[in-house]
């Protein structure tokens, strides 16, 4: 490697490095492991038969189109799936202004590119997502975190923020956040997206969780309140059908989807024709509506168990959050606690969780867990709390 | 749109716009349009009914593990599969040097990201492939054109151009080029192996077409050469399966590959985990050199129909290259023609092709067309030459 391009990668790959997470779940990747880490949906409610049927469905009636270049934005059909699903949530999109993606996690890399020059500012939830960090992190962004509450992140905060930092976006998952579990209330999403429209501010409004809900009332996006079309909505298959499909999607008004479409062209051409019709046929020829029933049952016993059992468990001065659907709860232990020295002793118990430290994009967060709660059964969940409280008091 | 985000977009955006090509192709959709336009492989002869039984295999045998979240690298048995394969094919590279991408585009992506700022230049073939240009536009690269003739890139032109350009890396397809289907003589990668070692000149060698080779011997790639560890080399299931599964790969060396892997975790995590264990399946379970020898055999009558046709037909003035695989032909017009302008009078009587100008990173080529005749019976191309020579006869 030349000189010069040793500088320039150590220099662009800075504060990267390989996910805390992914590196966890090879450790925990044994089966005698009980891990909260990773965010992995519970494979044994994937619908795999209808899957199959539908993969099955689509080379016999589609033939070799379902194996042809498609078009970049997407499988017409798919796209207005989605839109008029979004329009039964309250959400203005057409399908034109639908592109699927290879995940949500493309639309990140694309938004990135697209908002994002060295320096730049992009606002958080403090903690957020850390792919969502780790993807702005390639193109150099800087963080500054909006304060946040057990109601969300709060926007009377936002005016001065924007002020002072000539923001690029706003980052935010409102729906049962990742990692902390947290939801924004009604009334904020209106204020978030009323002050978009007063300070030009787009927002990046991320929803992989928002059908999860287990319990309380849907609460509609913030793009249901953007008149001003300052709001890019991104969702994804991977918790409502299957992650290993790698779709995604964003709707976003016409001026930026044409950008994102170059980009997405530039990018990988196009998301894979064949899941994108399998997904289609999948949708269009069961119930899924039924189907994700079943799994917003399963989390929610699942997430009440883990409640439980922590309450039983967990010594003085640990705290957590109690959300209403979604994956993930957050705890916050006392203040000395240091999560990756827990984490250490953890997995010598044959336990596993996610520190907190990689979720700050700021800094700081050395007492925080979060706790995954979908990818393991009750009995595991109650025996893995068993064995990760006796840690906590021992520490 | 605020102020400060337009001008970021204007100049971000800046060369680039939707592929000419993909403008052209919506007006080739219709039926009756002969399309020598494009780059699609022929429908034809996907392996529709195998990919179906692979699908069906996959998720009976895998059953949700074919549905979940997989590595970034991609699933390891594809990998030992592809890197088996290198092997038997003169390069070295072992499994763990190889990963998985959404397409060898998402690779072009990929390297953009890891080597490119703004401003910085990339070596190319002029004429090059389009999609490479704008991938690399995306990260505000600068081209510069290697002098090239029948042989291929002139190796003897690069030691001047690296040392006056510093560029980041040298993109080069070997064979059977895109758009001109010309291939780069054996003593020429050789050259161009030594060379990169030579000046620390990093190559990325984009092999998409090597395996439709229909006449001629084969020649090892420009990677069997390379004892230094400077080419990244990148193919794809695209031509020998079908492109819309969107599976490509890179092969390179440990330290390339570490920091390749954290942007494609960011980029969209990882590429589908069911097309990936269809491939495999497909791969180990049936004789893919077989069907591999049709695709050989139909596009050698393709090409040779086509070559014909244009013997007979066009006027003076126009010469073509003599591609030995692949699936385009490169003609040069007389010096006054203007492809564009013919285009227009093309689609007028129903047959289509792409300008050559948009493959010259640096400008100019007004007088050159690109055919494909991978994608029409042979019966289409001679009525779509008829019909084309016609128009250059009148113009």
């Amino acid at each position: 490697m030349s000189a010069d391009q040793s500088a320039n990668f150590a220099r662009r790959m800075g504060q990267m490095r390989p996910s805390t997470i992914r590196e966890i779940l090879k450790v925990t990747a044994q089966p005698d492991v009980i891990s909260f880490a990773g965010g992995l949906p519970a494979p044994e409610l994937f619908p795999v038969a209808e899957v199959r049927a539908a993969a099955d469905a689509v080379l016999t009636q589609y033939g070799s189109r379902a194996l042809q270049y498609g078009p970049s934005e997407g499988f017409m059909p798919l796209r207005e799936w989605i839109a008029e699903e979004l329009v039964r949530r309250g959400l203005q999109a057409t399908a034109t202004e639908v592109m699927v993606t290879s995940g949500s996690q493309q639309v990140l890399d694309l938004v990135g590119k697209l908002f994002l020059d060295p320096g730049d500012v992009v606002l958080t939830e403090n903690p957020t997502y850390l792919a969502a960090i780790q993807s702005f992190q390639t193109f150099e962004a800087k963080f500054v975190p909006v304060p946040t509450d057990a109601d969300g992140l709060i926007p009377d905060a936002l005016p001065a923020l924007i002020r002072q930092h000539r923001p690029k976006f706003l980052y935010t998952i409102p729906n049962f956040q990742n990692p902390t579990g947290i939801t924004l209330s009604a009334p904020r999403r209106a204020a978030v997206a009323r002050i978009a429209a007063e300070h030009n501010l787009t927002v990046v409004e991320d929803d992989p969780y928002g059908k999860l809900r287990y319990r309380g009332a849907d609460i509609p996006a913030i793009k249901h309140w953007d008149e001003a079309g300052r709001v890019l909505y991104v969702s994804t298959f991977s918790k409502t059908i299957a992650p290993g499909l790698r779709l995604g999607w964003i709707a976003a008004p016409a001026d930026i989807m044409a950008r994102l479409l170059i980009l997405k062209q530039a990018a990988d051409l196009h998301t894979s024709s064949f899941d994108q019709l399998v997904a289609h046929t999948y949708l269009t020829q069961n119930d899924p509506a039924a189907h994700l029933e079943k799994i917003r049952q399963a989390y929610g016993e699942r997430y009440a168990v883990l409640d439980g059992a922590l309450r039983a468990a967990l010594p003085a001065g640990y705290s957590w959050t109690t959300p209403e659907g979604g994956m993930f709860l957050w705890v916050t232990g006392p203040e000395n606690l240091d999560a990756m020295e827990l984490l250490g002793r953890a997995i010598a118990q044959k336990v596993a969780f996610v520190p907190g430290r990689d979720f700050f994009p700021a800094g700081g967060g050395k007492n925080f867990l979060r706790l995954n709660y979908s990818n393991a059964t009750p009995e595991r969940i109650r025996e893995g709390v068993r064995r990760l409280a006796a840690l906590c008091r021992a520490g």
